[in-house]
C-alpha cells in the first residue's frame, strides 16, 4: 500500500489529526488534504504534524473556481488561489487541485466561462512555478458542468495545460469524472507527465439523489479500474493513488472501516495494475 | 409554431388520442410519438388518427438498446428494432430514435459495449433503407453512460453514423445531452444533413434527485438555446423542434398548461434563431 493515499473528504468526519492517525494505523503512507481542516489547526501545526507523521501529502484540495468575470469576486478567488499555492508548498505536496468552477449566476455561455478559467490559470502560473507547485486542472464529469466544473474532458484539460510548462500546469485523472470519455485511453497516454494526481472512486447506479455525493467505493460500480490504472501506469506515473469518495453512506461509516475497505479494494483492483 | 413538436413523454399522462388533440388545440403541427402508446391503440388506428389530424410525426421513440452480446436478448432487441422501423415508416415519421443502451450487467468495458451498439446499427441499415427510415443515433449525457446510453458525445455519434449513408443513419441533437460538449458547435456543423431530430429541454440545477427525470422546461436552466439553435439552423436543418422533458413536476402539471408554457418558451428562446 506504498502508494495508496486517503483523500480527506473520503472520511469527511475526521479532523486533520484523526486523518493522519487513521492513515498511520492503517499502514498508508500518504494523505490528500483539504484546505479547511488545515486552516482549522493552522498551517504551521499542520505542517509539523505531517512532518512528524512521515506521511506524504499527495495533493491539496482545492484551488480553482475561476470562471467569474473581472471584479471583486474574481480578485478574491485569485488571492485565495495564491494562498493555496503557498499552503501546498509548505505542506510539501506536489500539486494543488484546481476545480474549474461552474457557470456564473445567469450566464449561459460555457465557452466564455472556460476561457476565463484558463485566463485565471495563466495568471497563477508564475506563483506556482516560484513555489514549485503544479496547478492540477481537474476535468469534471459533465454532470457538474453547470455548477462546479466547466472543464469536461481530459482532452479539454490537456488542451489548456499544454499551453504552459509541465512543471507548472498538469491535470488530475479521476476515474469518476473520466471513465466514460471517448478516447480516454489515448488522452491518458497524451497526458504523460502532466498527470499530477490519480484519483479513484466508482460510478454507481442508481445514481444517489444528491449528485454531489454520487461517488461510490472502488469496486461497487461500473468502472474498469484494472484497465484505467494500466493506462495511467503506462505513462510512467509514479505518484500516489488517492481515494476520493463523496458519499453519504461512506460518511456515515466509521472512518477506520472505510479505510480498511478502500485498502482491500485498492489491493484487489488497482495495485496489481500499477506496474 | 409551424415547426414545434410535442414529444409524447413531455405530457406522459396523455394517451395518444389526448396528445393528438392537445397538439391540435394548442396550434402545434407535429408530434413525437412513443411506441408504447401507439401499441396501446394499435398501429393502424394510430396511423389513421395521425392522418386525420393533419399532424406530422416528427420522430418515433425508440429503438436501440443494442449493447448486449450475442444471444437471445440481442436477437429480441434486433427484432424489436425491425418492428420499430416498420412502425416509423407506417406513421410517416422521418426518423427512429436509437437509445444506445447501457453496460450489460456486470460488464465494465464501455468500448466493447459501444462496438456492439455499432454492430447492431449496421445490422439494421438494410431494413431502414428499404423502409425509407433514418436510424437516429442519440448521443446521451454521460450521466446515462452506465445504464442507458454508451454513446456520449455528438462527435462519437457522428464517427458511427458516417460509416453509413446519410439516408440510413443520422443523429439526434438534443440540447440536454450535448450542451456541455467541448467543440459541439463544430460537431453540429459537421453533422450537416445527418441531423435527423433536434430535441430541446434544459439542464437545471440543483439536479432533481432522479437522474432520469432531471430535464427542465426550456428557459428554466443553463442552456444557451439561442446559440445552440443558431448552430443547428446553419446546417440547413429544416425539420421539427421536439420538446422532450422527463420531469416529475412537469408530469404533475396539466398537459394543456405544459404545452402552453413550452410554446411560449419556444417562441421566445428558439423560434427566432431557426432562421
Amino acid at each position: 500500500m506504498a502508494r495508496l493515499s486517503l483523500n480527506q473528504r473520503t472520511c469527511a468526519e475526521w479532523t486533520l489529526r484523526e486523518a493522519i492517525d487513521g492513515c498511520l494505523s492503517a499502514g498508508l503512507s500518504s494523505l490528500g488534504v483539504w484546505r479547511e481542516p488545515v486552516a482549522h489547526v493552522g498551517l504551521e501545526t499542520a505542517r509539523r504534524w505531517v512532518e512528524e507523521s512521515g506521511l506524504r501529502v499527495s495533493s491539496v484540495c482545492r484551488g480553482g473556481f475561476l470562471t467569474m468575470p473581472e471584479g471583486s469576486l474574481r480578485r478574491a478567488s485569485l488571492d485565495s488561489n495564491r494562498a493555496a499555492i503557498e499552503e501546498t508548498a509548505t505542506l510539501g505536496a506536489p500539486a494543488l487541485v484546481l476545480v474549474p468552477g461552474g457557470l456564473p449566476e445567469g450566464e449561459r455561455d460555457i465557452d466564455a466561462a472556460r476561457r476565463r478559467f484558463l485566463d485565471g490559470v495563466a495568471a497563477l502560473v508564475p506563483e506556482a512555478q516560484a513555489a514549485g507547485v503544479v496547478l492540477a486542472i481537474e476535468p469534471m464529469h459533465p454532470i457538474f458542468a453547470a455548477d462546479r466544473g466547466v472543464v469536461s474532458t481530459l482532452e479539454q484539460a490537456l488542451d489548456m495545460a499544454e499551453q504552459f510548462p509541465a512543471s507548472a500546469v498538469g491535470v488530475v485523472v479521476d476515474t469518476f469524472h473520466l471513465w466514460w470519455e471517448p478516447g480516454v485511453e489515448q488522452q491518458i497516454a497524451r497526458a504523460g507527465d502532466r498527470i499530477a494526481s490519480y484519483q479513484i472512486s466508482d460510478w454507481i447506479t442508481p445514481l444517489p439523489p444528491d449528485a454531489l455525493l454520487s461517488r461510490g467505493m472502488v469496486g461497487d460500480g461500473h468502472i474498469d479500474f484494472e484497465a484505467f490504472t494500466g493506462w495511467v501506469a503506462r505513462t510512467g506515473y509514479a505518484g500516489d493513488v488517492e481515494v476520493e469518495i463523496f458519499n453519504a453512506d461512506v460518511w456515515a461509516t466509521p472512518g477506520a472501516e472505510v479505510v480498511a475497505t478502500m485498502s482491500d479494494r485498492y489491493l484487489e483492483r488497482v495495485q496489481p495494475w500499477l506496474g
